[in-house]
């Protein structure tokens, strides 16, 4: 018999309760805060001594903070409120896109602190170039954190692409023209990040600033379309780490060839160039649309076109949601999710995606009940990966606050 | 902040940490056994007088056995071999086929003890018929366990359909025209059943007896199509545990309706019914094959037709793995699985199948390396769930040794 994960590799022991009992009161804060000591009690089933003891040690390490006697009138300890400190300890975002570079960094409680988004037209630089760039953005935005007290721990960075999990290689980015793009060893500055696909940053954004659900799918698409597993409130990432290629899903096996060799694949139906040229618009349209967007921006501009009532690109918009609920009908029924979000880029087409997106799921999605409701769009859009690459830092600290322990 | 599950919902106690411990020892002689109390404190990094107490606790509820002293010659208790027991606790299968009913009794070991599979035309029967039937079983498998000295402490039940996690409900199993059937309310005997999906516990079978890796999809295909994913040495089921449903995924989204209500789905091209109509073979094929397999089994006439060189028949084979193949691109870019595995019935048809569904994935999957030997033909076949169901109960046992606790 193999032995399950259930029966664990390790010992259970006094560090690693302490350890476990720390998080858990370290995210009951972050879940309820402000909150007193007696309330964390309630909520974790810990006693109130073990409690104290636990807080007392938060606090020294400058995770959490106390606002002062609870607005019961009462003074003293025991009623003082609780609260994820929003100095100390921070996460460092980090962004390359095809188009841009970002840094932003957020504190505990997850807040943004400091933003930063400049453009660069990283797919036509070297890999250390970009990266260079990046380290620069990354130390400013290390400095004004600093202003506000803020120290970031640890930094991740967003890619468009797949990223080989243990290393922190970028194993093929098309879109920036990476492969196998060792970022750890071509990193500049201090603090060298920790790579993240973009889509996977994107959802845990998602995640984490507007929870859907625990279980969801996130899809993530502009230049390439990626989807991201999240399961049971955490990413699902495959045994590789490259899970999500929903770009790649097969919609008409036999349709027009993909640029990765295959046929018929979403990405030719539902990518951004590929709305583009149905629509009769040039790949990377030079002009600045009315409303001011920035040149390049084929999305914008699409938005823009639709709104206006332009049929020819009403009816590209219409193809690409079709192909994508195609796709999503499959990997609902593989993946039960309870919710699928439409992120990245695409959550500013949702007007028009979203209703032949939902007529596709209805259609496709009939062995389990499927609630049309259930496909959303997101909130965040563009902004979801870069914020996302700052809290996975934050989740990290929350899960396992020792991890800090200064 | 929502917290992730690493910050956990419950306190870690002493009592949490001595149950993860005495799993520990368990998986651990079950994965290394026969095993001395030394060479389990090796594995596990627990100190030996933690080991000694808690294989004595183990010992008392007759889940481990002692072999005496160790063949180093030297005698006393730290010196003996430690083996989980073959006698006491056990799991017992259960399985409603379309066509048979099937009951097992597997001891802690996983091995096979009692094993009974009847014809039994289920799909023509009222279930609380069927079902009653299926205890008469489960009382002979038991009844025959006892005589070993086993006691089955669970019992699950493989059905081919949907099942809503919780309640044990059957919602929809069509190829039984099972609807919404409450299968522990309707059991006439003792024990009644956990319902799983068929696919899944083939999957847990897999797992349990050749593992192939930790992450997995394992596709069991016959009248429907179903796939288990295993992410992690353990069942993916999606927030409603109605994952796995690879037979509905869109292969050619334009394509012939299909049964579910949309068009162009896996099992409209590669299921049972599809293949022998494909190959111009009547539905429920009532000749008895020369080789003597029963009336009504179309797979074994398929194989045997295809062994002889019936090009029509191999026709629609190639076709059905083309199909097979294609919905698995999409389920292999989505989930980046490390292996495939063709199980159920269909594992008798790999010959002809694999070829194809080899030639799809390799054109499909071409953003990250596939390794064409990465599907693989399941060795177990038809045995998969009922094998499964009774093991199932094993991993429980496994993973919680105080839930038996007598």
């Amino acid at each position: 018999m193999r032995s399950g994960p259930g029966g664990g590799s390790r010992p259970a022991s006094q560090q690693g309760m302490r350890q476990h009992n720390l998080a858990l009161v370290m995210s009951t804060v972050a879940g309820h805060g402000p909150v007193s000591r007696a309330a964390v009690a309630g909520h974790t089933g810990l006693t109130r001594p073990a409690v104290s003891s636990l807080v007392d040690e938060l606090l020294a390490a400058g995770l959490l903070t106390e606002l002062g006697p609870a607005a019961n009138g009462r003074v003293g300890r025991p009623g003082s409120a609780l609260m994820v400190s929003d100095r100390g300890p921070a996460g460092l975002g980090l962004e390359v896109g095809v188009g841009h570079l970002g840094a932003c960094v957020t504190d505990l409680r997850g807040q943004v602190r400091v933003w930063t988004v400049v453009e660069s037209p990283n797919a036509a630089l070297p890999p250390a170039e970009v990266l260079a760039r990046l380290a620069a953005l990354a130390s400013e935005a290390t400095a004004g954190a600093a202003g506000l007290g803020l120290r970031p721990v640890a930094a991740v960075m967003a890619v468009p692409g797949l990223v080989a999990d243990a290393s922190g290689t970028v194993g093929s980015a098309p879109n920036l023209g990476w492969h196998h793009v060792p970022v750890a060893d071509l990193w500049p500055g201090p603090l060298p990040p920790r790579v993240e696909n973009e889509a996977n940053l994107g959802a845990l954004a998602e995640l984490s600033a507007h929870p859907v659900a625990a279980d969801f799918i996130h899809v993530s698409a502009e230049s390439g379309i990626g989807a991201a597993l999240v399961v049971g409130g955490r990413l699902f990432t495959g045994a590789r780490g490259l899970a999500g290629e929903l770009g790649h899903m097969p919609v008409h096996p036999d349709g027009p060839p993909c640029s990765c060799g295959a046929r018929g694949c979403l990405e030719r139906y539902a990518a951004k160039a590929a709305v583009l040229r149905a629509a009769g618009l040039p790949p990377n349209p030079a002009a600045v649309t009315s409303s001011g967007e920035r040149p390049g921006d084929g999305i914008a501009l699409l938005a823009e076109r639709a709104r206006a009532g332009d049929a020819r690109v009403g009816r590209a918009l219409e193809e690409a949601g079709r192909a994508l609920g195609t796709a999503l009908a499959g990997a609902v029924n593989l993946l039960d999710p309870a919710a699928v979000v439409l992120g990245g880029a695409y959550a500013e087409l949702g007007e028009w995606l979203v209703p032949p997106m939902r007529r596709e799921l209805a259609a496709r999605v009939t062995v389990r009940e499927w609630d049309p409701g259930a496909l959303t769009v997101s909130e965040l859009g563009r902004r979801g990966p870069l914020l996302g690459a700052a809290l996975a830092t934050v989740r990290s600290v929350l899960e396992d606050p020792t991890a800090v322990w200064t």
